[in-house]
């Protein structure tokens, strides 16, 4: 009994100034600001399928918890309370200690607390479920986006899964991509301030883990309208004609369907152009206008090349079933 | 990425009236009642760890959101919302519709909605985190026994540990036992009326998950006390005159320190006697007197025979790391 509850009580049991009861007991105890609404999400993390088997404990904790705070800056909510499941093949001191780092890390960037828990033996997986607040009615939802609305996308969609391919051997990246892709796949920085800059602003948002074109198609079905991306007005990745042709054409694909991104793809009125120009530039985030919501079938998300000819992707998402 | 999508669609998102944004998009929106705190917990079950690789899909279901209802219980909080995130080996369509046939049974039977979840492919891990409401001040936490209040427990502990001794051949039960101890174990019954019945009557309160022993010990050391159980006054296994002494050592070892019971061990006045026996009543759930908070050493257990000698045991809880 010792052991378990003293690896816990030592690396996760912090202060919770914002709990009325943090961890310890059967539940922890939440008093949420009158008139708010929460937001729940939750997110599982498995070895093999999320992350490498030998990834890192401490980017491990902070990607743990970003991709959860991810889904709550999707929404515009602000990240409140946190619990973490995890079950562990072996009770590692070292290794724990290196993953809490990481998730409190993360957790103190973005101001949440980890108000609960759960540690078991078993193949590695992480669970963590967060909890954020947002006004009734202003939470940037799938599907409220309209026809005639703008397409836009945070950051560089792609980087995660360049990085994957680099890691893996599959592409030797130019310089200074390695860098940035590795970075933006082990340890990516959910779009918290961008989520809550575009209450009011948004008609709708998703946080693109699932692949831009597959995301940008969650909101497209679920607001019953198509949506048209234009080519050249994607952020810039290795795609120039200075690079050779096998690598422009991997950088497309990473950028349109590559997963485990976590940056913010959002409609809003064209009206709303400007404001969106200053969140950009107060935030030191690019925001990139990348087509536009159209009136064809539900769903259906067409890319346009420098021609304006569509052009035909197999891979549009990350599918763990397929 | 239809075919994840459709299984999840097709067998776990049902309605969830009381959530103002159900499963489908980043996160749930839901709308606390004015006033109320939140219990929140999460429990992580693991194959091989908490329940038997073959266990049945139905049952399994419906244990997986019980031992987290189990906890709001504890805490004498309303059951109002889940998550479940699963990782599945592969998608099989017959297990995962007993799975959360028995899920959802749990669910209606106890008033909880599912707002949100997470499939993924793994090696079998499913986790629950569980919302409830509680008045502020109200909640049954572990930290409030007192020295001189009576220790009470609901139900008959060491079923669930009996049940799977038989379901492993170290054990032939007696009838009826081994259908008792079986459904205790595969199906087990969250006392969710009586930890709300237990708000203002009891003082502190735990589920009987790890053990009484050990769970008791967590209420005596958080209260900063030490508790007296009497072994006359547990309730009826096969531990009677009539049975074998090996049959009679392992029920009291079952009863004492068996994990996986989800009763409730409760502290309370000796003044609230009366209506904790109208409690019993109401509910039809035995509730049993087993001994009292003393001023020993904080978190300590004691545990007397019928002629008052202190007995010795070697295993006091479950412990996953140990």
């Amino acid at each position: 009994m010792a052991r378990e509850f003293a690896l816990i009580d030592r690396y996760f049991a912090r202060p919770t100034p914002s709990a009325a009861l943090g961890p310890g007991d059967d539940c922890a105890l939440l008093q949420p600001t009158p008139g708010m609404q929460l937001a729940v999400t939750t997110d599982m993390l498995v070895a093999g399928t999320h992350f490498l088997p030998d990834a890192g404990p401490w980017n491990l904790g902070w990607k743990t918890l970003a991709v959860n705070l991810s889904d709550l800056a999707a929404m515009g909510a602000r990240p409140r309370w946190v619990t973490l499941a995890g079950a562990l093949p072996e009770a590692d001191e070292g290794w724990i200690a290196a993953f809490a780092d990481g998730f409190f890390a993360c957790a103190g960037e973005y101001g949440v607390e980890v108000v609960g828990g759960d540690t078991t033996r078993g193949p590695l997986n992480l669970c963590v479920t967060a909890l954020g607040e947002i006004e009734p009615g202003r939470a940037l939802r799938r599907d409220a986006a309209n026809v005639g609305e703008q397409i836009w996308v945070s950051g560089r969609p792609g980087l995660a899964a360049l990085g994957l391919a680099q890691l893996q051997g599959r592409v030797a990246l130019p310089e200074p991509w390695p860098r940035l892709c590795i970075a933006a796949l082990e340890k990516p920085q959910p779009r918290v301030a961008l989520g809550q800059a575009l209450v009011g602003v948004a008609s709708a948002a998703i946080d693109v883990s699932d692949g831009l074109l597959a995301d940008l198609g969650h909101i497209a079905r679920q607001s019953g309208c198509a949506a048209a991306v234009r080519l050249v007005q994607l952020p810039h990745l290795p795609k120039g004609e200075s690079y050779d042709a096998a690598l422009r054409k991997l950088a497309l694909e990473c950028q349109l369907a590559g997963g485990d991104d976590y940056e913010l793809c959002f409609t809003a009125p064209v009206a709303q152009q400007q404001t969106i120009a200053a969140i950009a530039a107060r935030l030191d985030l690019p925001l990139w206008p990348i087509g536009e919501m159209t009136a064809g079938r539900p769903g259906e998300v067409t890319v346009f090349d420098p021609e304006g000819q569509a052009v035909e992707f197999q891979h549009k998402g990350f599918e763990h079933f397929g």
